[in-house]
Parts: C-alpha cells; sequence; structure tokens
C-alpha cells in the first residue's frame, strides 16, 4: 500500500510538474510565474470557452449561488458565545454552506445550524497540525459526536517535511475514517504557504488516496493565505472528484471568483457577509473583518 | 465549589486592582501606566534590595543559573525531524531546563533527554485553545504516555471572555488532574494580549484554585507575547508558591532580566542559544530565530 502511493506521487508529480529528470525545472508561465500547467490565466481560458462551476462565472452567478460556496468562519479564539450565535443567525440569514467554528462551539451550533439545514464545520488539530495522530483521531470522534457535518483537519506539516509519508498518510486517515464512517465530509488543509510545490503535489495525492473530501489551501493562520495558483496546483493534481476549498485572505467578491475560476468549489471566509452584500450591488458593504 | 472559586475571584481582584467600587479606576503607576501594585520598578526596588530570583540578578547571574531558566522552544509547525534533533542537542549542551515541542514529537525528545536529566515541555490545545475539554484531557495524557514532564496548556478564551468560569476551571482541571496524577508540572497560558487585566486576574485565580504549577503569559502565536507589567501582575495574584512563565518575544539577556525581576521563574525562548552566548559574554552571539 505505502509502496503503491510512493508511485502514485511520483507518477503525479511527473506529470503535473512537467519534470522530464531530477534536473528538470519545470516551466513556468510568463505572466505569474507559476508552473505552466496551474496559470489561472490557461485555466481562465478553459473558462471563458463554456465551463462554469457551480453556476458561478467571473461574470455573474446569482447571490445563493455565492453563498453557497461559503463556509462563514469564525475561528479566532476569544469569540464569545454571543459572537457565535451572531454568526450562526448570519449563516441561516444568508444560507451559506456552513459555519466554521473552533471544536468547542459545535455543539452549540449544530443545535442552532441542524433544524436550519446549515452546516457545521469545524476544525481538528487546528492551526498547527502538530499534534498526535490519535488525539486528531478522538478529536474528530468528539466533534461529530457534538453534531459538526464537515472537519477540516491539519496535516503533519514537520512529518510530510521530514519525508516521513507514512505518518502523514496515517495522521489523514484518522480523521478521512471516522468521517466517512459517520457520513461527514472530511477536508484536508495542506497550508500550502509552508510548502514547496513538490510537497503540494505530495500531500494532495496522499489526501486523495486516504479518501478525503476535500484538500484546503490554508489555516488562515500561518503566514500566507490562499493564491490562485495553488488552488489551480491543487485542482490539478486532484481531478474533477474531489472538492478544493480555499482558504485564508479571500475577503471581496474578485477574490472569490478568481478561486473558483481557478478550481475551489469552496471558499473559508469571515467576510461572507461583506461578500454577499458585494453581490447584491449594495451600496457601501461592511468593512471585512481584519481577523480570520 | 464554583461560589468559593467567584469569591476567591472577587477578592484577589478588589486586592490586586485596589478597586474600592464598580466604578473605581484602578491606580496606576506614572512610569509604566500600568496597575500601581504591579509596576516592574516597584519590584525591582523589592528585588534590589535583597531578593534574587533562582540565583539571578539584573548586574549578573551563571550561565548555569540563566539556562536553567529556560524552556528551549521550537514549536513552528513545519519543524523538520532533524531541526528537533539538533533542539535537544543544544538542550543538552547548554543545560535548558526543558525543551518545549509540539506533541508530536514528545516520544522522540523524551527518548533523547530523558537519560540527561534535561526535561520534556509540550503543548495542549495549541495555540488557540478552544478545543473541547475531553479532547485536552485526552492528549494530556497521550503526551505523559509519550514521555513529556511538562505540559503548557491554553485557556477557552471565549469561555472566559463568555463569562463562563465554570468551563474555564473544568478545562484547566483536565490538564492538571492527569498532571497532578503523574507528577508532571502542568503550566496555564492566559494568552494575555487577549485579555483584559480583570480577566487576567480572575483566570490566574482560577488557574491557582485548579491546582497549577505555572501560570504562562502567551503562546507565542496571538497578536502579543510577554510583557514585564502582565509578568508583574500575574506574580501578584498567584504569590510566591506557584511558577510564572514568560513567553513570546524575549529573545535577548535584558529582556529575559527584565521578566525575572518582574517575578517571571521560567522563561520561554526559541533565542535560548542566543541568550546564553549573551550570558557568557561572547563577541557575536548567533541571530535570533524570527519565529517561535
Amino acid at each position: 500500500m505505502q509502496g503503491d502511493i510512493q508511485r502514485l506521487i511520483e507518477i503525479v508529480t511527473e506529470e503535473v510538474l512537467q519534470a522530464t529528470g531530477p534536473a528538470a525545472a519545470p516551466e513556468r508561465c510568463g505572466c505569474h510565474a507559476v508552473l505552466y500547467e496551474c496559470c489561472p490565466d490557461r485555466l481562465r481560458g478553459v473558462l471563458d470557452a463554456g465551463a462554469t462551476r457551480l453556476g458561478l462565472r467571473a461574470s455573474g452567478g446569482t447571490t445563493r449561488d455565492v453563498a453557497a460556496l461559503i463556509d462563514h468562519t469564525l475561528l479566532k479564539p476569544d469569540a464569545t458565545r454571543g459572537e457565535i450565535e451572531t454568526h450562526c443567525r448570519e449563516a441561516i440569514e444568508h444560507r451559506f454552506a456552513t459555519v466554521c467554528l473552533n471544536p468547542c462551539w459545535v455543539a452549540l451550533a449544530a443545535r442552532v445550524l441542524r433544524p436550519e439545514h446549515v452546516g457545521v464545520c469545524t476544525v481538528v488539530g487546528f492551526p498547527l497540525g502538530a499534534t498526535d495522530t490519535d488525539v486528531k483521531y478522538y478529536e474528530t470522534r468528539r466533534v461529530i459526536f457534538d453534531g459538526a457535518t464537515e472537519v477540516d483537519m491539519v496535516i503533519n506539516i514537520g512529518a510530510l517535511k521530514s519525508g516521513d509519508l507514512r505518518t502523514v498518510e496515517r495522521d489523514i486517515e484518522a480523521v478521512t475514517g471516522p468521517c466517512r464512517d459517520c457520513g461527514v465530509t472530511s477536508k484536508v488543509i495542506i497550508e500550502a504557504a509552508l510548502l514547496t510545490d513538490e510537497e503540494k503535489v505530495t500531500v494532495c495525492t496522499v489526501a486523495k488516496a486516504a479518501g478525503a473530501d476535500f484538500v484546503k489551501t490554508s489555516t488562515g493562520f500561518s503566514r500566507g493565505g490562499a493564491t490562485v495558483a495553488d488552488v489551480a496546483l491543487m485542482r490539478r493534481v486532484v481531478g474533477a472528484g474531489m472538492g478544493v476549498k480555499a482558504a485564508g485572505g479571500v475577503r471581496d467578491l474578485s477574490s472569490l471568483r478568481e478561486m473558483v475560476e481557478a478550481g475551489a468549489t469552496r471558499i473559508g471566509a469571515s467576510a461572507g457577509v461583506r461578500i454577499l452584500q458585494e453581490a447584491r450591488g449594495d451600496p457601501e458593504p461592511a468593512a471585512a473583518p481584519s481577523s480570520y
């Protein structure tokens, strides 16, 4: 099994990064200086030719289409019960896909949101990903018990950078396993800002093999958030059958559209209400929250 | 029990913040604009009169005294196995109190450090503190099983700010309980940069009542690290019988000394080697790491 994944990673890396040998530098586009295959303008050309994702085009998409893409996110550690309740009410009002909250608020959010058919997304091993695998397993089962419908887990970044793919794989499976058993959506946060392109390809391949439903760019707590190039690369690696979530720094409608054009099928944002106001053409959208 | 703690908090708040009634503003010193009772210069006066802490004076202290104060810290999520091993070797060489590492590295560090009588410190519910209480309990038992000798846990900040002290107390006890059972040192991280002075007093009082061994200023991952005023306030609240750990932003010998003068008995620092080089009077100390 381990050998199979290693071989799969080599095949995908070779294909996506267009490497012809260990010394070959992958070809990069002239406009963004990213890997040619992942250039968002190249993808935009494909989209303009007819493809649309979830009904959202660069030039349009209804407010409901936009809301259905967003995990309405409030992960700051000092959020109060009152702020969490307000956040849940906003999600019901605007019909966001989910609210994304820290684990200690899941039970409260599930009581409020389940009757309204709004999802409850939470985070595991967050935001460093450096807890033990069996703690992530325990935490996953706990948040599912509390009512989470989606779980975003952070990979063990140090193990990936140490070349210990067996640990990375087992760590992801500790979350995707219980999620699959319980019909809960799993997302694998790769924290792209800390990874090389080769590491991004590797971990997306491992996440796909581990049965994750999504790969996700960022926690929003590291030194960089989602980029169009990362979303495009991740989409290229996981193919059409998996979700890609762009999170961290998506604060307006144009950023959201860029991410969707590059291949994102879900957006993590604390500025969801502002983005919807923009989509509706409100004259003065509320200021975007400064923190994730 | 809950009523007792609430009463204790009221007594300590009244004493430390010198409040004479709900409308009274606590008196502040002219030099630092902090609460008068917590002014570091006032404490420095006490120290200069003869008191020293762990043999370290503003004007001196051996290199060994300085090393024995430091939790040699490497918590960045992308640290590799090689970096962790180097970090442990540095701790042995310089005789730091402990290494402070993420949970996934505890077993490795314990194998290396236990024969050398260097402690292994790790973190629980880190850095947001917003996981479930029983996950913190599970994680604590797991890291103790792996060989941790000290556990630094993050409080549930949102619960504190919501006035839910019962949750804050149970959450702390979920870590201090197993630590006490196993002879492991427990530290309670209050993330002072996110709290008001009243909240700092409250949570230090709760931590003391819950049997914690230390209170600790910061995770190093929030918007501010340790300050002299916070250390002084925390020392004043917990009294002489508990430890106070200053962490986050202590990057040189003079900062370390300021913290010790204000009441710190342990320092969390990623720049430990540089600080020791400074203490030895090395001509060109190594550059301090930019990240915690």
